[in-house]
């Protein structure tokens, strides 16, 4: 395909959320254009001295996790994980205001429920991806980070985040009337602990840096011109580690939760796809879409 | 039968507790009678506008969780829950001082194996009801709330309490040599964590508001006057949120825990029946009414 | 044997980073001589009259956990288990400046599989039965604690330690290429929750007091001198609480734990086994050796 509009369902909402009375920023423009070919919606740079792979997401204009999007992203973290050379991964965005606004909607619109577990598989592979990384992954979250986009951040080894009042992130599925999947819930769990998570997922609750850091949903807050160069800090003690040590603890502490998925995986697309295929659920999303569009128009 | 003296377990150690150097208020009196009839422990306030049911607790002196007030009390929610336009339950106390003193001492001495079984079964069944209640929750902490009346308060959605710092709260099963069973220790580890429960439940420990604000045993402090206002408000918030997803999510949190309990239920009984029927706590528990009578006295 | 050198695998470590630009205390001499007699490397001082034992670990210089000293550690505290009258338990070290520095490297080094399976048995049953001792174990932590000194730390109900900024705690044994096993980290993760745990064993981080407290790693800080007076106050407020509730609530929050253990200790002993005879490892052994021989010529 060749043009052809994006939209992101946590995109919308954190659009919603943003232009409330709560003077959030408004990630601007969501309905866009965008140009489609495979190989240039991430953008990896590799420093062989170091060690260190920075990938940049820069997927205008919010870095929806399409399919297209998850499959190049799957195949440069393997490529990157395949080379013996490459021991960390910071990942960060290209976009201006935001991390990644999370699942791309139009992959959950109007398609064949065989489209459905295409996409969801892929949602899946990129979690088990990284949350199994033998890399140190370090996320450098240079603007929102909604739903799926905060996923792709609790997955990391680390989070460090630009210190904007106006951006926000957290897990906030259920403001659009979707349920984070368990998987989602056990990475957050493992992160801010089962209370945090029930009140957080319950009330799909974005977080501004600071409420973020109070809860340790990310681990440091940075002027946003120094994140990468914070990140690299980071990577470079987390790098100094015995590597094969740290890799045995990762898995150790990790495995548990990513086996949980392995064993289930099939169930839980088949879950996905019986939910979005839901009469209501179509209507709901179609009723974000023409709204969106009106607000563009 | 008609007019019969109320002991309360945590009642009594509450008493205790309050009456001693620290300063804490004295629930009083304890010992005193009440008329029992079936249908006025409970006093339900819903609004069908709102969709939201306040649950008075209004068992003189100190709403003591015996067989008639769980028996009305499961049949309340009940019929809460089946209420499709309800959609929120506040929790709180009708009585002075006390938002419920915890199980009824008098249920546990001087019956029968039967009655023990049959009152332990309701114990379970309100925990079963309200910890996995498709209703949001909100407990109005409006007074004093150990052992049982803390396990009311901790199967909520929500937490707030009344400011006083002369009110405690905590599940302080240990300290009248009672044992908290595996239910009421993981429903307080999903709140206030492994360690948290750890020292809490070994000590037997009961908070002021301050300190279980810190360990996040309660969400949020209020002047007592301002309660209902403040859960009120926060019931406003929980029920913008989509109601399906937010079931599920809740489900998805709490339904590992409560298939625990689901799984040992008759096992469960006749651990407490067993435990309960031992001369040693008989009698311990026959000088803990011996006292106060005479306090009273 | 008479003489022989100890070597501590985390002392070796504690002294690279004591000796570090952070201005950590040296704990020194770390390559000293002792005298081995199976009888004075623990000294216990049992009051009858309050029920309380002190565990005062002297093994010079840095209280390494080697084969014959985690031997007279479970002999003492089975003898103390096994007598009534005693009902509480205080481990301190009688040596300067550090509680245990962890595993004796000496016993994972140039030996037999089978003395390897024999030293990992002790130390599992070292953790074993403190884990799940019935008494009340509190630890008066008044010098450094790597790795085995913390993992002995962990295992008590209480974690006083003395305010020095130049004491360290912590499970760092990533920070040697060795990976803390399951128990481990299923105890410290029972302590501070999962994400410290994450963070703490893949960094292999040793916390000064004060960071220690901040993530509940320990949970008082004293002046040194104060340190047993502190632990006696502890160890009143837990004795005074009804025993046998307070032991069997114990036994209910740790069980499960204790049980992954049990139902894997052979599995467990084969592990170690067979990370401690690679050649990588014995390599690794014998170059902190060397280097800290050099040291000290």
């Amino acid at each position: 395909m060749a043009l052809r509009r994006s939209y992101s369902l946590s995109g919308l909402l954190s659009r919603l959320s943003f232009s409330s009375s709560r003077g959030r920023a408004c990630v601007s423009p969501i309905l866009t254009t965008q140009q489609r070919n495979q190989s240039n919606k991430i953008k990896v740079d590799f420093d062989q001295s170091t060690g260190v792979a920075v990938m940049h997401m820069q997927s205008p204009p919010v870095n929806s996790l399409s399919l297209d999007f998850l499959t190049e992203f799957c195949i440069s973290v393997e490529k990157l994980e395949m080379d013996k050379g490459c021991r960390g991964l910071i990942i960060t965005s290209g976009q201006p205001k935001v991390f990644s606004a999370g699942l791309d909607i139009l992959e959950m619109y109007g398609k064949s429920p065989e489209h459905y577990a295409e996409f969801w598989k892929a949602v899946q592979e990129m979690w088990l991806k990284l949350y199994s990384s033998n890399m140190v992954t370090v996320a450098a979250i240079n603007g929102s980070s909604p739903a799926g986009g905060c996923l792709v951040a609790l997955t990391c080894d680390y989070r460090i985040m630009a210190d904007n009042p106006r951006y926000s992130i957290g897990l906030n599925e259920t403001q659009l009337g979707i349920v984070a999947p368990f998987w989602f819930k056990d990475t957050l769990v493992n992160v801010v602990g089962h209370r945090n998570t029930e009140i957080s997922l319950q009330l799909g609750l974005l977080y501004n840096p600071l409420d973020a850091l109070k809860i340790g949903l990310v681990d440091q807050l940075v002027p946003e011109d120094q994140i990468l160069a914070a990140a690299t800090q980071t990577m470079s003690k987390w790098l100094a580690i015995p590597e094969h040590a740290r890799q045995l603890t990762k898995s150790m502490m990790r495995l548990p939760t990513v086996d949980k998925l392995r064993a289930n995986r099939e169930a839980d697309i088949q879950n996905f796809v019986g939910f979005v295929t839901k009469e209501s659920i179509q209507k709901s999303l179609r009723m974000y879409m023409e709204m969106l569009k009106q607000r563009k128009a």
